[in-house]
C-alpha cells in the first residue's frame, strides 16, 4: 500500500472533516509510516463548504461586510482559489437561518448580501464563482442577490425596488442591462442537492417556507410570489425555470441563479470533487477512505460518501466508508461503489453517552482496519 | 485465503457460540464459497461446556439421574468423546446455584451428584475425566463428590458421614481405600479459572460464600470448616492444597479435585483447546476468528479470546476478535496475540434496544471485513 486518499464529510455534532483526516492519517502512519496520505476534507456543498475548500486546497479567505437578510451589516468569509480565479461562496454566510433566529420573516428576508459577495469575488478577478445553496432564511427567488449585482426590478409605478418574498408579486419588469460586467463575464456554478421545483406543493414555499417562519397563509402568499417571478423571468429574461429540478432550492435561489446569472445547478459533492481535483488524486491510489456521521441506503442524494464512490467506481481504486451509525441494509450503498462500511461504534450505548469518544473511536477503528490488513499478510 | 478457523465464546444474552459459527461461516462463504471453514464453538470451561464440546467434536451426550445439592434427584447430561475415552462434566449440572434458587444453603449443599457423574463416566470406560468448575451452590470442599466415589469420611464417633459445608469440622478421618477403582485409574482434569485459595479472606467461603447464601457469621463457620478439611487432607492424604491457587474454586471443589482425585487444575480454555485439537487445526489456517460478548484488557483470565490468541501466537496464523462491546484500551489484548478487534455495534444505542439485532450485526460485520480484504485486492 503506497497511497491512501482520505475524503470524509464531517460527522455532525462530533467531528469536522479535517479532524477526521488528521486522526485517520495518524492512525494509518502507525502501520505505514512512509505511505502517501492525501487528505481532502470536504463537505457536500452545504454548510462549512468554504472552510472545507480552504482546508483541502491552498487558497485565501476573504472577509467582507455585507447585508444580512434584514439589511444589517454582517461579516462574511468566502474563499479564493486558483490564484483568485475561483471563488467559493456559501449562501448561508449572508442569508442563513442562523443569522435571523428569533425573528424569522421570509416576507422580508433578502439574499442581497449573497449578491454582494458574488460581485466582490468577480471584482477581485474571480471568473468562476461557486455558490453553495442551503440553510437560507429567504424566499426571494434570488432577487436580492440579482439586485446587488445590478439587475433592476421595477414595480407597476415604474419605481425601482428590491423584491423580497412578500413583494415578488409587485415585480412589473426586470432589467438585466446594468448587471455588473465582471459578474456577467464570470461562470457561476451553483451547488444544490435538492430537486424541488420553484413553486407548487413541492416548491420552495410549501416545503421550506414553514421552517423559515411562514404560516400556512404566508406559504400561499410566498408561493404566489414565486409563480409571479416565474412569469416575469419568462417574459423579461426569456428563461423558463418552472420545470427545473432544484429551482426551488433555498427559497427559489436555484431559479434566480439560473435566470439571473446563467448558472448551472450541480450536486455539491460533484462540484467539490472537481474543485479539489479528486479524479487526479485517484491516480495511483490504493484505497479511498470516506465517511460521514450516518449512512443509509435511502438518502443517497448529494452525500459525500456516495459522490466519492461514484467517482472512484470503475477506476479500480477501492472505497471504504468509516461512519458513525449504519442504517442497514446497505445494498444500494454497495451498488454505488462503496466496497465496505465500518461503524466507529465500539459499545452499545446512546449517542449522548459516547459522542465525546467519537474521535478516539475513529482512531481505533482505522487502527483495527490496518491491523487487519497487515496481519492477514497481504501487506 | 484457503482455511479459516471460527472459535468464539458465546455472546452472553444474545448468541451461542455455535450460532456465531454458523452466521460467520455463511457470511464468509458469500465471498469465499470454496474456503475450508473449521467451526469450533467453544466455551471457557464454565457454563455450557458440555454442549459446546458436543457441538465442536463428535461425541455422545449421556443423561443420568443423580443427586442435586440437597440429595433430590436431578437429571444431568455429560459428554463422552474419543470413543468414550474422554468425559466432560460440568459441575454446575449437579451442584449449580440454579438448582437451588430460593433455598440456598451452603451449610448443607453437596457435590455428591458431581461425584456420581464422574463415577458413571469412569465406569463407562472414560479414562480421562474433565470436570468444569464454577457456578456451584456448595462449600463442601468436594467431599460430597469424594464420598460418591467411595472415599469415606468418619466423625469422631467413628461414624461414616458425607461432609457438607456445615459439617466439615466434624471430619475426624478420611479413608481413600474404597475409592472406585475405575475412578482411581482415570486421569482427572479440572477446568478452573479462578485463583482463590481454599480458605482465608480470599478463600472460597469469604469470596463466594455470600452469593451462595452465607451470612457473615456463616462465612466464618464455612471458612473454619475448609481450614479443618485442609488439616485432614494433609494428615490423612498427605496432600497440601493450602497454597494452591484455585483450591478455593467452587466452594473448595478445587482442593477436593486435587486431593481426592489427583487432578490438576487448568485454565478451562486451555483444556478446551486441547480437547478440540485446536493446535492441529491451526495447521494451514490463514485466519482465526474468535469473539466474545465483551472484551477488555483487565479481565484476561480464562477468556476464550485470550486463550485462543496465546495458542496461535508464534504459529504465524493471525487472530482477530469480533466482539460485542470493546472496553479500550486493548494494549494487553494485542500483547497476548490478538491482531485486531472489531465490534459488531453499528448504531449508537443501548444494549436493550439492539440486542435483538446481534446476529444480524455479526453477519454484517463479518461481511464487511471480507469485503475489505477483497477490495483491497489482497485476495
Amino acid at each position: 500500500m503506497k497511497k491512501i486518499i482520505l475524503i470524509p464529510d464531517s460527522f455532525k455534532g462530533t467531528m469536522r472533516s479535517d479532524e477526521f483526516c488528521a486522526i485517520a492519517e495518524q492512525a494509518i502512519r502507525v502501520h505505514y509510516p512512509d505511505i502517501a496520505v492525501v487528505s481532502l476534507p470536504v463537505a457536500d456543498g452545504g454548510e462549512g463548504s468554504v472552510d472545507c475548500f480552504l482546508q483541502a486546497m491552498s487558497g485565501t479567505a476573504v472577509t467582507r461586510t455585507v447585508q444580512n437578510p434584514f439589511g444589517e451589516p454582517v461579516e462574511c468569509r468566502y474563499g479564493l482559489f486558483d490564484d483568485g480565479k475561483t471563488a467559493v461562496i456559501e449562501m448561508a454566510a449572508a442569508a442563513g437561518l442562523p443569522l435571523v433566529e428569533n425573528r424569522k420573516n421570509p416576507l422580508t428576508a433578502s439574499t442581497f448580501g449573497v449578491g454582494q459577495l458574488m460581485v466582490d469575488a468577480a471584482q477581485h478577478g474571480a471568473t468562476r464563482i461557486i455558490v453553495g445553496l442551503g440553510g437560507s432564511a429567504t424566499n426571494d427567488g434570488g432577487c436580492g442577490a440579482a439586485a446587488a449585482a445590478g439587475i433592476r426590478f421595477y414595480n407597476k409605478d415604474g419605481a425601482l425596488f428590491v423584491p423580497a418574498g412578500g413583494t415578488l408579486c409587485d415585480i412589473d419588469r426586470i432589467d438585466c442591462a446594468a448587471l455588473d460586467p465582471q459578474m456577467r463575464g464570470a461562470k457561476v456554478i451553483t451547488m444544490c442537492d435538492i430537486d424541488n421545483p420553484l413553486f407548487g406543493t413541492q416548491g420552495a414555499a410549501y416545503i421550506f417556507g414553514p421552517q423559515k417562519g411562514a404560516t400556512p397563509d404566508l406559504v400561499v402568499q410566498l408561493d404566489d410570489g414565486l409563480r409571479h417571478l416565474d412569469d416575469c423571468l419568462k417574459r423579461d429574461l426569456g428563461v423558463d425555470v418552472s420545470a427545473v429540478p432544484g429551482a426551488g432550492a433555498a427559497g427559489g435561489m436555484g431559479a434566480g441563479m439560473i435566470a439571473f446569472f446563467g448558472s448551472e445547478l450541480r450536486r455539491g459533492i460533484d462540484v467539490v470533487l472537481d474543485t479539489v481535483g479528486f479524479d487526479r488524486h485517484l491516480d495511483g491510489a490504493d484505497l479511498v477512505i470516506t465517511g460521514e456521521g450516518k449512512i443509509d441506503s435511502q438518502s443517497l442524494r448529494g452525500k459525500v460518501v456516495i459522490g466519492v464512490a461514484r467517482r472512484a467506481k470503475g477506476t479500480g481504486v477501492p472505497v471504504i466508508a468509516v461512519v458513525g451509525d449504519i442504517e442497514d441494509p446497505l445494498d444500494s450503498v454497495y451498488d454505488e461503489g462503496v466496497g465496505a462500511v465500518f461503524s466507529i461504534n465500539r459499545v452499545a450505548a446512546e449517542f449522548k453517552a459516547i459522542r465525546g469518544f467519537s474521535k478516539d473511536y475513529l482512531a481505533r477503528t482505522i487502527d483495527s482496519l490496518f491491523r487487519f490488513l497487515k496481519i492477514t499478510g497481504k501487506e
